[in-house]
C-alpha cells in the first residue's frame, strides 16, 4: 500500500504547500490506482450511471472512477512506463497508470471531483487541467498556483466539471521534459442534458498527436529536441502500430483530436468531409462551421471533427 | 505509339490489378497525352461547351480532354520533366505531361470522368484525387486501395465529379519522393448550375504552393529534406519567375490556393481584403466567413479566396 | 536640428524619388520625434481629443502626435537601439525612437495622417503599412511601389485612416535583416462612432510576437536564423521580463496580438475561454465567432481576443 503511505506522508506536509487543497475528503483514504500494460485500443467505459455514450482512446484506455460521498475520485499516477509505440519497438517514457498517454478520464458536466495524483517520478510535477473553468489553486502550474508535487507525494485537486467539452491534462512543471517524455492525457466532459451544439453519435473516438526524437538504438526520447522529431505519434503510437478507427455504414462519427507536439499539424480525412464542432473553448454555432477535409491543429488546441460516414470502405 | 502498347500491356494484366477499374471503356484506345513545354502562364481552356469561366493557373495550364461515348477523357502522364522554376534556373523534378505540377484538370459537377495514368517513372506511382469523394478504389493510395502503378503501364481512374469546388491531385505512392520531386496539380469542378455559396468571378487563378531544396551547382532536389527548404515556389516558380496575377478595377477576383509544402504557408495580400469563401471541404457558408489580409493555409489545405479589386495599382 | 537638416536634404532629391509623396505639407517643418529609453509598459497615451478607450502596449509605448492643419503627424525615426530583452539582457537591435518594436500608433477612423519616417540606419528602408487601405504609393514596398529612403534621408507617407481595426507596421526593405533586427510595431485605428462589432473594453492591450537568435555572449542578433530561435518574444521582452496584463474582477478585455516570429504560435489563455472578435482584415461577424482557449497566430497575422475577466486570480 505505498501509495496510501506516500499519501498520508504527503498529508502530513499539506499544510505548507498548499491548504486550499486539503480538505476532510482528502484525507480519507485513497482509491487503488489503476493500471494498464497494453497499448491497445480498450472498449469504452460503460458505467451503469452513464447516460452517455463513452468515448474509445485510439490505442489507450478510460481511468474507472469511484464514488465518495457525491464526488467522483480518480487517481492518476505519474511515472516512469514502457509504451511499446509500435510492434518490436518499445521506449522508455513517462505517463500515468503505466502508459502514456495517461488514461482518459470521463465525466459528466457538473460532477464534484476529486483527483488524487500520486508522484512516482526523481523530480517535481503537477496536473494543469487544459481549457477547463478551475479555482486558481487547481490550475496545476507550479511556481504560480501551487508547489510542484515532491517525488513520493500526491496532491489532491478538486473541483468541478463546469463545462462540457474535450479537455486534455498535462504538467506544468519541467514541461520541457515531461511532456517530451509523453506526460499528458485527455479529458472529456459529457453535457449533462442534450446540447443543442453536441451530437448525439455512434461513435466517438479521441487521441492526442505527439512527437518523440528516439535515436535508433536508443529506448529513451532525447528531450531537448524542438523541431526535427523522427516518431510523429497519435497516443504514443506510431504507424503500423496505430489501430483503425472502425465504424458501419451511416455511423454519425466524433474524433477529438489534441496536439501535443511542437508543431502545427494538419488532420486530413479521405473520402469524407467533415465540420469541425467544437475546441476546448466549447462548442461552435452552427453559423460559425464549415466542411473541410483537412484541418489544421495548432500546438495546444483540440478539435472536435464530425461527419457521417455514408460512404463504403473496402 | 508507347501509349497505346504500355495500355495494352497493361490490360494483360488488370485482372491481377484492380479489376473494378476496368471497363470496357477503358479499354478502348486512350486519348493522345498532352505536353507543355513552357513554364509561362497559359490562357484559360476555353471550349464550345464551358458555361463556366474557366480557371487560369500561375506559371501552369489546363490538361485538355476529350468527350467519349458521354465520358470526358483525361491522359495524364507521370514522367520525370525539366521545370524552369525561374529565368537561368531549371531543375530536374517528377510531374505530368511536360511540367512540375502537373496540368490542371478542369470539369463541372456531374461529368462522369476517365482518367487515364501512365508511369514513365522508374518506379511505381499513383494518383489520389485529394478531397472529392470517389469509390474506395480509384482513392489511388498504394497498399490500400490500389496497387502501384508500375513503370510502363496505363491505369484507368473512373468516377463522376459529384462535388463543386477546389481540390488537388498528387501520388500516394513513395509519397516523400514523388512529392518532394514535384507530382502534384490542381483540380477545378465547376457547379453545374449557379451555385449561392460560389461566386461568379471576372478572374479565377489557382496556384499550389510547394518547396524544393536544391542546392546550389545541383540539379535535383534533396528529398529527404523535411524543414530547411531553398526554394519556396508557387507552382515550382520561383521570385522573380512567378508571373503576377492580372486584373481590372474593380474586377471580382477569386484566387484558389493548395498547400503541398511540408509546412503551414500564410498566403498575405496588399491593398485589399479578402474573404475565405470555400476550402477542398466545400463552400464557406456566408455566416461563418470573415475578411482577412492573411490566411494561413496549412499542409494539405485548399483555399479559395476572394474580393474586388477596387483600388487601383500603380 | 539633424533631423531637419536631413529632411530638407532629402527634399531636395524628392522630384527624384517619389513626387507623389512631396506634398506641401510635407515640405513645412517635421514634428520633433519622441524616443523611448524604457522597456517598461507606459501608460495608455491619453489625449483630451480622445472618445475612445486608449490601447496599452505590452513592454511598450505610444506615440504622441501633434495636429498641423487638420492632419495628425507623427515622426518614426529607424535607427539602432539598444533593447532590455530582460532584467540583465542588453540587445543591440533595430527599431523606432528609441525602442524594438517601435512605437504603437493610434489614430481614429477617417483622421488625415502624415507620417515622417526618418531614416539614421545604415542602410536604406520604407515603412509597410501592413493591413490597411492606402494609395498604392504609401504602400512602402522598395522596389514596388518606392524606392529605398535612404541613411539620412527622411520619407513622408500621407493617407487616410480608413478602416478601424489593428494592424501593425514594418519595413519591406532588406526584410531578412530588418525584421530579423526587431523594425515592427502595433499601429490602432478606433472606430469614429459606435461600432456593431467592436466591443467596448475596460482593457484593451496590445503586443507583436517576435523571435530573435542571440548567441550567449552575443548582443547582435544573428539575422539568417530561419527556423532555430533561442529568444521568443513579446514585443522584443522575454519571460522574466514581460509585464503581466493587470484586469480587474469582470472587466471586458482585448488583447490584439500580432505574429511577426518566422513560425505560427499558438496564444493560450488559462481559467477563460476567449473569442477571436477581429483580424487585421476587420471585425469578424458575430454569426462566425467561436470560443477557443487556444488561438493559432499564422506569421504576419493579427488577431483579436476578447473575454470577460469573471474568474477571481490568485
Amino acid at each position: 500500500m505505498s501509495n496510501r503511505r506516500d499519501f498520508f506522508k504527503w498529508a502530513g506536509v499539506a499544510s505548507a504547500v498548499s491548504v486550499a487543497a486539503v480538505t476532510r475528503h482528502a484525507l480519507a483514504a485513497i482509491p487503488e490506482p489503476h493500471s494498464q500494460s497494453s497499448a491497445a485500443t480498450m472498449p469504452a467505459l460503460q458505467t451503469d450511471a452513464a447516460h452517455y455514450q463513452p468515448v474509445v482512446t485510439l490505442n489507450g484506455w478510460t481511468l474507472p472512477w469511484r464514488m465518495k460521498d457525491g464526488v467522483k475520485e480518480f487517481h492518476l499516477v505519474a511515472e516512469p512506463v514502457v509504451r511499446e509505440i509500435a510492434p518490436g519497438m518499445k521506449a522508455r517514457l513517462w505517463g500515468y497508470n503505466g502508459q502514456s498517454p495517461g488514461p482518459t478520464i470521463e465525466v459528466v458536466e457538473g460532477d464534484k471531483l476529486r483527483i488524487f495524483v500520486t508522484n512516482k517520478l526523481p523530480e517535481h510535477t503537477s496536473v494543469h487541467w487544459h481549457g477547463q473553468r478551475v479555482p486558481n489553486g487547481m490550475d496545476g502550474v507550479t511556481g504560480l498556483t501551487q508547489k510542484g508535487i515532491q517525488p513520493g507525494k500526491t496532491f489532491v485537486y478538486e473541483f468541478t466539471a463546469r463545462r462540457a467539452g474535450t479537455f486534455m491534462y498535462h504538467p506544468h512543471a519541467d514541461e520541457m521534459t515531461q511532456m517530451a517524455m509523453g506526460m499528458m492525457g485527455m479529458w472529456i466532459t459529457h453535457p449533462k442534458t442534450p446540447h443543442p451544439l453536441i451530437s448525439e453519435v455512434e461513435r466517438d473516438f479521441c487521441f492526442l498527436m505527439n512527437a518523440y526524437d528516439i535515436e535508433p538504438g536508443s529506448f529513451t526520447p532525447n528531450i531537448m529536441t524542438m523541431t526535427d522529431f523522427n516518431l510523429w505519434t497519435w497516443n504514443s503510437r506510431a504507424f503500423p502500430g496505430i489501430d483503425s478507427l472502425n465504424v458501419r455504414l451511416n455511423d454519425r462519427v466524433r474524433i477529438r483530436i489534441g496536439n501535443l507536439t511542437m508543431t502545427n499539424h494538419p488532420i486530413h480525412l479521405h473520402g469524407h468531409e467533415f465540420q469541425v464542432t467544437g475546441t476546448d473553448g466549447g462548442a461552435i454555432p452552427l453559423s460559425a462551421r464549415w466542411s473541410e477535409v483537412t484541418t489544421d491543429i495548432a500546438v495546444g488546441q483540440m478539435r472536435q471533427i464530425e461527419f457521417v460516414a455514408d460512404e463504403e470502405g473496402d
